[in-house]
């Protein structure tokens, strides 16, 4: 924690959010300064008589405008929403920020429904990404990563349906988490996919990560246990995950992969394709996702389809035609590939892997539907494997060079094991390299 | 327990299978004969030696043709499955009753893929009522009634997807027990349904069914707490449900009626079908037993569709041509009905209504097609209300006259109630009109 007030903090906040001007305003779609600057003052009242909520009292927290809080309009980066009527009560998660003490500084722009990973948004802007603004800033948590890593907040809260929380942590260069799905409550936040979505994380450390999940998750907070790299089993799903990616980025995880094993790590190629690949030849006629949102949007489809962002309609439009004995097979093919992956990874501590084959690219040339649908597949690729096996997973920074573009770690844990992946997260961050 | 030996029984029970002849082979589509003897006789020895293993040791029992048994087809009563491989496995349930040292006398006939309520089958035969075998035995557990009905055993285990086990306990004048769906392993159960397959017992008594559910679900048997009808809110839900009932099934109704606010129940009739019409609006455009029979059984009806049953056929090719989005539109609706009614539902103990408004009508009556379907809407009707809203719930008989066709009064119990239900159940059996 830092030494001054919380409500010098959160006062620098805001005028920095201002100074931003219109940037300021494409990252956070809602400033509450009137609420945050109070939540600082009884943040410090607080301090100063030795009370303490918890380890996010104080803390400048945004939080992505797909939740809800009571007397707003929730967004979800969608025009069609401007007008819809304010929420009547704070999303789960947001009653649990409050109780904790977190000073909510406002509520960060994001993709369309959340409905893509490239962070690009028509009727609200697109905020530039936080280390080049001529960059995408990764979606669809895209005000999430950049509020967090242009210093604007302590930590982002987002949600991640396909990689939305770990995306744009990995492009920003920052630590990123997505929990089992279980773990945080869903209710009050705008749904994309009922059986992919989690809430989760962004911030600066695997440390702050945790802090965060405890509370979301509304769990007392205990201090991570102490992991150690020497000894860690670390699998490395070599093949189709590993595709595409560019040199910068593979060379910048060959080299995080070498100091781990110097450290000790044991580290083992796995070929795991089969199951890595399954999501994709499952769902080649058409995904869970689509096939949900084709439901949530019904309405909006039939009305006014014309208001939406052109790329968000025709995913959407594609749900439509799915058969409900696709999707219920896709599910039940889903349950069992699960217990096979778990099984596979019985032996292993963690997966590592990039968690985007690419550092983030210029908005300009993804302007081009062509160039949009395949970056866009691409950034969700190897994130998405892991909503559909639900296995919880952290993304990294690992290039730390002034001037480089980031580049994220992805480190996948063991089934409901998210405590644990926390503390190995917070072990491979203490490294020299990864610190 | 009857003071004879279990073998006896056992002798006694496969004797009259036998003796039976084509109608036995009607209602048991596969008898264990050196199986059961053998387990007899150890029931006998552990008997011998004071040791029991539960209420169900040496208990004759039969079990549905969709539970695997380790060795054999499981035909889910299709001529398509009748060479299918043998089941590597014991069904999750058959491992618990042999665990439990039940004797496994057969298996017993049901609807093809358990795709009707009312018994017919074309491929294995339909076994008649056991009070009339003119008339139809109800389904899809169509053996399970009828073997117990007919003493051939103490126990059947059915399985449960709109009414399959109350159904036949109705028509047949036994008890019948649907649990909530989490209670009992469906593991090696063909599937119907996922999201609604049930499975549970029919038997002569709430207590045997109650017994029967202690080790189908793998908890240990506990007596039964003591309940009095005196003081029982009992809410009976007049409108939709009652629609469409013979008279002498709303006879019997209003004499059990009568006789349980004469002995102190507290009965009130309630305005529900807001909620107990909602499953069929909602799925007017498709059910979701038609959209997960779609999935499961989209193999055959891309190969050899002309080998089923016309009837199932038509039910299961609906299913094809529901859309995902209508399907995840109605399981989201269904979730939130469901706390809905829950909480209309939170003043009584209990709601009872006539399990089905007819007494089982003459076989030769449905041959024809449109009779047939008018006739299976309706015995669904009122069960398949509860399998949506994943109550538990009885059917008892409550018509005992010599040579009256049985009428089945619904118990159905609070949201993970079974046991409260089963105590319930038993103390409106201990009542004389009900005994």
């Amino acid at each position: 924690m830092s030494k001054s007030s919380c409500l010098q903090r959160t006062e620098t906040a805001l005028a920095a959010i201002s100074a931003a001007g219109d940037e300021g305003a494409r990252i956070f779609t809602r400033v509450y300064s009137a609420a945050a600057l109070a939540a600082a003052q009884a943040a410090d009242a607080r301090a100063a008589q030795g009370i303490r909520l918890g380890p996010l009292d104080g803390r400048l927290v945004s939080i992505k405008d797909l939740f809800d809080v009571a007397g707003d309009t929730t967004t979800a980066g969608s025009a069609v929403l401007r007008d819809a009527p304010p929420a009547a009560a704070d999303a789960a998660i947001v009653q649990n920020l409050r109780a904790a003490g977190a000073v909510i500084i406002g509520k960060t722009n994001m993709t369309e429904f959340a409905f893509s990973g490239i962070g690009i948004n028509p009727h609200y802007g697109t905020p530039g990404n936080a280390c080049d603004i001529t960059r995408i800033p990764g979606g669809s948590s895209s005000g999430a990563g950049v509020s967090v890593a242009r210093g604007l907040v302590d930590i982002a809260i987002g949600s991640d349906t396909g990689g939305s929380i770990r995306i744009p942590a990995a492009l920003n260069g920052v630590t990123g988490f997505k929990p089992t799905q279980a773990r945080v409550s869903r209710s009050g936040a705008y749904p994309l996919s009922f059986s992919l979505d989690t809430v989760g994380p962004l911030a600066r450390s695997v440390l702050d990560c945790a802090q965060a999940d405890a509370v979301l998750s509304g769990t007392a907070w205990q201090a991570l246990p102490t992991r150690s790299v020497a000894g860690l089993r670390i699998g490395v799903p070599r093949g189709l995950l590993f595709s595409q990616c560019e040199d910068e980025v593979l060379a910048a995880f060959e080299a995080t992969l070498s100091a781990l094993s110097a450290a000790g790590a044991s580290v083992h190629d796995l070929a795991l394709d089969e199951w890595l690949g399954a999501p994709f030849r499952l769902q080649e006629q058409g995904t869970l996702v689509a096939a949900e949102a084709a439901h949530i949007h019904a309405a909006v489809l039939a009305s006014k389809p014309e208001a939406l962002d052109a790329l968000v309609l025709g995913r959407i439009r594609r749900g439509e035609k799915i058969t409900a004995a696709h999707y219920v097979g896709v599910q039940q093919a889903r349950t069992a590939l699960q217990s096979a992956l778990d099984a596979q990874l019985a032996d292993f501590d963690v997966l590592l892997l990039p968690t985007v084959p690419f550092v983030a690219p210029h908005i300009a040339a993804l302007q081009d539907e062509a160039a949009f649908t395949q970056a866009n597949l691409l950034v969700l690729r190897n994130p998405s494997v892991f909503n559909f096996y639900d296995l919880p997973a952290l993304s990294l920074p690992i290039r730390r060079e002034t001037g480089a573009m980031p580049v994220g770690l992805m480190v996948v844990g063991q089934r409901n094991s998210d405590r644990s992946l926390l503390a190995i997260g917070a072990a491979l961050q203490g490294m020299p390299g990864l610190r």
